[in-house]
Formats: structure tokens, C-alpha cells, sequence
């Protein structure tokens, strides 16, 4: 067999583990580096044991996010520490270097080394597609949470962003009754015309007393004291949203609401979904760069 | 306060309790017993010690099963055993009496006595309702267990009656390709129709290598060791069928096939919504009984 | 080119000829014959001038419905006429015959020869299909007749049988409020579970005042007097029931409401996918036929 | 009755009319001037004979687009010709005044005067809401034009803005197999997390041969000779897109490719639910000034 590509998957956790293992079964040569623990979920890839035939990779993919603790590679499935700058000197220009939620620091390591770091997690087609394994996160959560069933029951999803659209739309598909609070007129008319009920996130406080389920996707305190209290007793809030997160915790503790905040649901719910979606954006970094 | 009707609700599961605090939620004056340990669930009603009272209930209700072990009111959430014959004498034909999934000798029992049952697990609208939670409950399993989302899943339904159409309406609501087995064509016109794929149960062995999920709701040995061979390691099924089953059980250990067989869903996971299932029942059941 | 099989198709409408040219589409070689206005629609197929050698057959479709006037074929697009016993004479045991809702008489006419005709229209998975270009009729005309869009318009659909499910299905899909009336439990359950709400039929006067549009399915006078002059003046009434309809059409006509009874639409607004129908159940016969 | 607010509502077309009766049925005093033609569709306005009570309006909507031929307002409903400046001579910057599509020459004729107009058809909630009826015009063209279901049809969106979502979604609520084509990335994973196929635009040409129907809804030649020349005969395309179009209309012409050019939807298919979405929308824009 004539490999397509030579791909080196470094550091990460099952996500990454998975992502190999796509890529592998694409027919490419896959090495992945600082994965032991996640070996056996890609069978087809080559384990390596040091970083000597780095520089034949075309295309070299660091993990979400690329930097741990102490400039060293995020590595949560290796046993060893792996300093950034021990991989930055197998790296050259040529190759296509792609990573995860790239913070200013480690940008700046590469920067120096004149490598190009693209960061897949920035790419809009990953946000997006990251929405529908969420929005499952959220479906699931419901389901195991509510002695209800999800047909019939009166949902309340705060915003109509990405993952706003796609959870009010899943909650739909299984017969929920689905409103949507934003704060803008327009989005109000998004979630309209995709056939939920809207509110202006202005005017929640007087309604959310008829929701069986909240879901929050805005990352503000739409869910203050005030708002909580207004809040069915047996209700469940489902927060989605990135810190600070969209509910006063405190005041939902001394309330007795219950809160489950979930966070980085892709990885959790469908990391080999979760894989392929990275894959998909490692392949169209690769077609824009012409290799 | 007024009470509508006087309602008596005697042994049963947690569906049990939650439907007597559903019917005392609707203004009727509830009775419980012999459910000592569903109290929690049902703070509205009223928990008698005797049966004394019982000819006063416009309305009783028998759990699903009426009929536990040697005799005995079905009562796992009561301390002590309840001879039904104990029960019986304090009954009249004046009474609209419910119970659900009457075997012969119980109906037996009620008859010499004069006294009609009606058995709500028997009518088709209960069935049909019961068929939503079977449905969500198989979405919520294919979720916990597959590492992938159900968008974009090769799903294939096996059966196309009550539990069959919804249940492939529901993941092909969530974005899933969902094809559905049946025998007749008149069931794959159904199917169509609703705009899934169709192929003929007869077929299936030469078709089942393309799906990552297999829901069977067939009460017959659809997937015996031939199909099962078929089946790509890495599928789940989940067999929805009552007893004995649909698939192969030996035949799949040997395989390292992943089945999971999921009975009486309904209750597991929205207990609070089959309790309002039967409620409906019993209302209907009051009604045409012109009460 | 091998042919696969011999197809005659005789007489009917448009849906006859296009009909002739799916199967030659198949591979078949097809006859034609009685269909003269109609050749366009088929240009792979040949017109026969005459039944000589009709007998060469494996399989003759007769049109629906069979019989016309006077005991001659149903044949529009001819110009001349068939009598029926004239076709006869060509026919034998062994063919597969075919023909659309036959009556007493004309299927007397096949037994005294020995020849049995299977009714395709009498079979289910056909009159299933057949609700599929009907719904979408029933959209087709609210959408040509209303100056409001089907987002968002309150729905009501009389009957949940096949065409009722599917109307109440296309509207629904289109962001139309849908309510289903039906008289049975049963039916509200299955219009429930699929995601409309409900009520029964005979509360309908006191609900009929807030719908823009009513589709009715069921052929009983269910819009009577009384329940025509509750409805708004501005609602549109599609009737798809056959007859004798579900409209009092004498009351509608003095109370000012606006009716449309609407027959036969799969013939009208999807001739070929209607030809496709009976192609695929004449298939299926043939298939049962061991052929 | 007390009136909640006057408005006076100036020329256009039935939608204007329609918008001025929506605003009367809110409990509003409403004058309709040079509209005398659609009088009919507006029972419960007043029709003004002359313009000297129009400074007492809280609120001004002038028409869509607001000027017409030589300076006058854009008035086809009325038999005169009303210039702008005379109107403009009876309006103050303590009304709201609203208009749709305003061209630089108008714009500029307010803004001497210190009159600003809110431009309605400008803002992003109209936009939206005009894609809702646009959708339904392109299925409902697509049903009549078309001899097959749109249940099963192969159907091609091209662009996934406004109008490419949302007429992907209603073709594939009633059962298309619905493919979307896009030129980036993004969109491509919002059509995919929408439930729809996907295509990279640039690579239409090797794909359209499989369409029964193509929409288009990007204003630039998509579908010239070459992209044209690969589609099916019996194709439709239905281009949604404002001028210049996607469509190379001669080349067209010359394949024979059946090509539908539909623009102004709204007004045409839907013109009550049109003058709502105007209606909510200057709702908006006066809560947003305060008034």
C-alpha cells in the first residue's frame, strides 16, 4: 500500500487518539507522539518512541490546547513531560503545523522559529460543527436528568448563536416546545423562521416560570438572583456557556435550583465525531495551503 | 377546596406514585396504599393505613402488573404483602376499577366477584403514548454508549409499527440516516412516506454491514447468527422487543457483538411521564364509563 | 439491448403513459395501446395498433379505472372505443393482469373467463403512497390560495388515517401550528406522538373559531351547519375526502366559507411520481406472483 | 375606543394596505393616502383626501421602494402622482418616519429637511423574515411546475445564507433529498449541522446532473454555459437571486433548460404575512426611538 500523506499527531487526549486513527484509515502514514495511554483506540498508526523523523511529516497536528503546564506539550495520555521547544527544533517551514487554541505565548515560540501555527479551534467550520455534538451533550443531559420525556416538555434556550440554533432545533426535532430569548431583533427572527417561539432576553424574567428545561448558551449572567428566582422548582438548567458561564451559582445553591454546568461536551459525548471534525479542518488548512 | 372525584391508588412502582400525584395535581382527592415508599414523590395525597375507606373511591387503580408474587398485590415499594383477595372484598361494581395487564387467573379472580377491570395497559392509546418514552429511551442509550454523534449516523430500524415509526422519526429527527427493515410493503410505504429509507426484512442480511446502530423492535429472531456475522463490529444494537427477543444472544456473545436489550423504558426513564399516560387513560377509560 | 420482461399497458390517463415509460426506463419493452394522445409522454415505448400479439405479454396493466362507459375500456386519450371483451379474448391465465379499482361487474367479466385481475388500487402500500402527493396538493393549494405564508398559520386537520397523518406531517414540517381531530384515543395518540396537538372530533365547534385553515380527510358530513358558521371568514376549507366529501357545501355556499374539495390529486399535481406508484405495486405483484 | 397611536401609511403596493389594516387591528388610528385602489383590503383605516392632518401622525411609513418615476412617491394603487416634496413639507422630526429602500437622492431630500428615515427593508429582522415567504414561493413554484412529488426529489440549493438555509430546510422538511452548495467552508458545515449534503460550489459542474431541481440563490452567474450544459433536461431552476442573477439566461435559452426568474416573493405569494413582518419591524424601530 502507497501512503497518501505522512501525518505526526502529537500530545492531546482521546480526541487526538481518534483523529489519528481517522487519518490512518484515509490511507495516510500516521506517527503519532506523546499518546501512549491512546494507543489502543488507533490501531492502524505507528507509535513513535523519539522525534528523530519528525521532519519527514508533511503535516504535523498539536493537540486542543497545544501548551500545558509549564511550556511543555498538553500530554494528559504520556507519562513524560515534553517541552514545546524540544519539538519546535524538528519543525521547519515547509510544514503544514496546525494546533488548538493557540494562546499569544506559545504563538510567539513558533513566531520565532518563523513557523506558522494554524489553529484549527479559530476556524469557523470547526465552531460550527462542534455546535451539533453540544447540542447532543445537551439532549443527552436532559434525557438522563428529567423523569419527563423530551416530547412535550416547555424548553427555554437562552441565545441564538451556533449552538443556541442547533439546541433549540434538536429539543424541537423530539417534540419539545422550544423558545428562544436573544437579545436582538434579528435573531429573534432566525429563531422564528426556523419555528420556535422567541422572547427578548429582556422580558425572561417575566416568563421563565413555564420551563420544564433552561438551556443557557451566552456567556453573561443572563441567569442572575433575580431570574432564578422566578424559575420552576423541578426545572433543570442546562449551561453551556464558556466561563464565566451564563448562572449566578451561588444564588442558584441558596435557591435549591439545579444547575449542571457542562463544558467541552464535543470530547466528551462523541470523541471520534469530535476527531473527524478536526480532521475535516486539518484537510481544508492543507487544501488552502496547496499541498 | 372542592375535590373532583375520590381516587384510591393501591401498589405499583414509582409510575404508581407519580400518577397519584398527577391525579391529586388536577384536584381529585387521592389515596395511596401499599406504596409506602413512593410517598416522597406524591406529598399531595393522602397515604391510608387500612382499607376501610376503599368503597368510598369513585375510582381505583391496580398497579401494572395487579398481580405480584403468590397472589399478592404487586407492591415493591410497600414493606408488607397485600393479598388481593384481601383488596377484593372491598370492592363493588359501582366503582370503575383499573388495573394493568391482567393475566387470566386475576381476571378470573375479579370476575367471580362481579367486578369488571379494565385493563389500561391494553388500550392501544396507552401503548402508542408508551411508544415516545421506548423511543427517547433507545436516543438516550445510542447516545451514552456510542463514541460518535447521531448526526450523521447509519441508523437502522427493524419494525415498522408503533415503537418502529417513532423511534426512526426521532433519530432522524437528530440528523441520523435512518433506514427501516419491515416484511410488508405496505409498512415500507409507511416508512417512505415519512421519509426514511426502506428495505425488506427479508434483504436485511445483504444490507447490514453499512450501519453503526441497529434498533430492533421485532418480538421474533430477526438477527440469528447469519445477520448478526453481517453486522460491523463496531455497531451497538438495542433490542426494544418484549420477550423473547430479537436477536441471537449466543450467537452475538460468540460474535463479540455489542447488544443491549431495553425493557419497559417507559418507566426507567420518564416515570412522571408514563404515570401521565395512564392517567389519560384512566380519564378516558371514566369517561366512556360515563363517570 | 435484452429486454427484461413484456409490459402491455392499455387505455387511461396520463399517468398510464407515463407509467409505460418508467417501465421501459426499467428495461422492459413495452406496448402501448389505447393511449394515442398520450405517446409523447412515452417515447420509449411502441404503440400497438392492435392485440394480436397481446397474448406475448407477461404482465397487462389495465388503467384506473378499468371499465368506462358503456362496458368499454376507460381509454380518454383514445380516440376510438375498446370494448372490454374484445381485450379479453387476447388474455390467458397465465399473465400477470392488473387493473385500477374494479367493479362487481367488470371483475365477474374476468372470472367467467378464469382470468384473475389483481386491483392495485385495493392494495395498501398504493392508497400509503398515494397520501403523499395528496398532502402535498392540500399545501400546494393553501399556498395559492392564501395571501398568508404556512409559517406560523393555525392548522387544523380533520382525520388521522393515512392522508391526515401525512397532511398534518407536510404542514407541521412547513412551521404551520397543526391540530389534529380525530374521534378515537387511539388516533390523538398517534397525533400527539408524532408532534401536533389534538382534540376530538366532537369538540370541534367549540375549537373551529381560530383556524386559517382546515383540512378535512373524512368522509362524514363532519363540517356541518353548525360547524361551518364557527369558523372564520377568512379560512380556507380544503375537503380531500371522497365522496360524499365532509363539507355541507349548500351551508358553506350560504354562510360566505370558502371550500375547495379537492379529488384525485395525485393524478393532477404529480402524474409521474403517481405512475411510479403503480409501477412499484405491480412489481410487487409480480414478485408474490413468483414472476 | 381609545387609539393607542396614529399612523398614517403612504402609497405602495397591496402590502402597504395590508400593513395598514395589521396596524388598525392592534388598536391603532390609521390614515391611508394615495392608496385609494387597495381601499378594499383595509376596512379599518381612513382613507385621507389630503395631507393637512398628517403632522398629527406619531409615525410615518412611506412605501417600498419609497420613491418611484420623477421624484413622485412610488404609488401604483393610487391615480395621481403625489410628489415627495409636498409631503415632505408636512413632516417633522418628532415623527418616526419610515421607509423602504431608500436610494441616495431620497435620502438626501429627508436629510435637508433634518428628517431622518428608518429604513425598514435595511434591517437585518426584515431580511430574515423575507426569506420565510421567498422559501414557500420557491416550493410552491416547484410543486406547480414539477410532474413528481417534491417527497424524494434530488434537489440543489446553492448558497446557504438567509434564503439558501431556510429553502433547503422547507424542501427537506417535506422529504427532498437536499443538497446544498456553498464556496466556504463555513457554510458548508452549517448546511451539514442542518441536515443537508454538501458541496463545495466550485465543484458543481461534476455534480448537477443529478438534480430535479436546482435553486439558486447567490446573485453571481453560477449556473453559466458550462454548469448549465450538465444539468438534466427535465431540470428545473428556479433562481431567487436579485439582479444580476445566477443564471446565464441565454445560454439557457439555447440548451433548452427550463429556468423560472422569481423575484419580489413576498409581496407576490404572501402579501398579508409581508406587511406584517413591515408591521413588527416599524414596531421595532419606534420602541428602539422611544416612542
Amino acid at each position: 500500500m502507497k501512503y497518501k500523506r505522512t501525518f505526526w499527531v502529537l500530545g492531546g487526549d482521546m480526541r487526538q487518539a481518534h483523529l489519528a486513527q481517522l487519518l490512518a484509515a484515509d490511507g495516510h502514514r500516521v506517527f503519532t507522539y506523546a499518546l501512549e495511554h491512546g494507543a489502543h483506540a488507533a490501531p492502524d498508526t505507528m507509535a513513535a518512541r523519539s522525534l528523530h523523523a519528525l521532519p519527514e511529516a508533511c503535516c504535523v497536528i498539536l493537540p486542543l490546547p497545544v501548551c500545558g503546564e509549564g511550556g511543555a506539550l498538553s500530554a494528559p495520555l504520556s507519562d513524560e513531560a515534553h517541552p514545546l521547544c524540544d519539538i519546535l527544533v524538528h519543525l521547519s517551514p515547509e510544514q503544514v503545523i496546525c494546533g488548538g487554541r493557540l494562546d499569544a505565548g506559545t504563538q510567539d515560540l513558533f513566531a520565532r522559529r518563523r513557523l506558522t501555527v494554524h489553529d484549527y479551534f479559530a476556524r469557523e467550520e470547526l465552531v460550527v460543527a462542534n455546535a451539533i455534538p453540544t447540542a447532543e451533550g445537551a439532549v443527552q443531559i436532559a434525557m438522563e436528568e428529567l423523569p419527563v420525556t423530551i416530547h412535550g416538555l416547555q424548553v427555554l434556550v437562552i441565545g441564538c448563536g451556533r449552538v443556541g440554533k442547533l439546541t433549540a432545533h434538536r429539543f424541537s426535532a423530539l417534540g419539545a416546545h422550544v423558545s428562544v430569548a436573544a437579545r436582538r431583533y434579528e435573531q429573534l427572527a432566525w429563531a422564528s423562521a426556523l419555528g420556535f417561539s422567541t422572547l427578548l432576553t429582556q422580558q425572561l424574567k417575566d416568563d421563565s416560570g413555564r420551563y420544564g428545561l433552561i438551556v443557557n448558551t451566552v456567556p453573561a449572567t443572563i441567569l442572575d438572583r433575580d431570574a432564578l428566582a422566578g424559575i420552576r422548582e423541578d426545572s433543570l438548567i442546562i449551561d453551556l456557556a464558556s466561563k464565566p458561564g451564563g448562572v449566578d451559582m451561588d444564588a442558584a445553591a441558596q435557591l435549591g435550583r439545579r444547575v449542571i454546568w457542562a463544558l467541552s461536551l464535543p470530547g466528551k459525548v462523541a470523541p471520534v465525531t469530535a476527531g473527524s471534525y478536526i480532521r475535516d479542518t486539518v484537510y481544508n488548512i492543507l487544501r488552502e495551503s496547496g499541498k
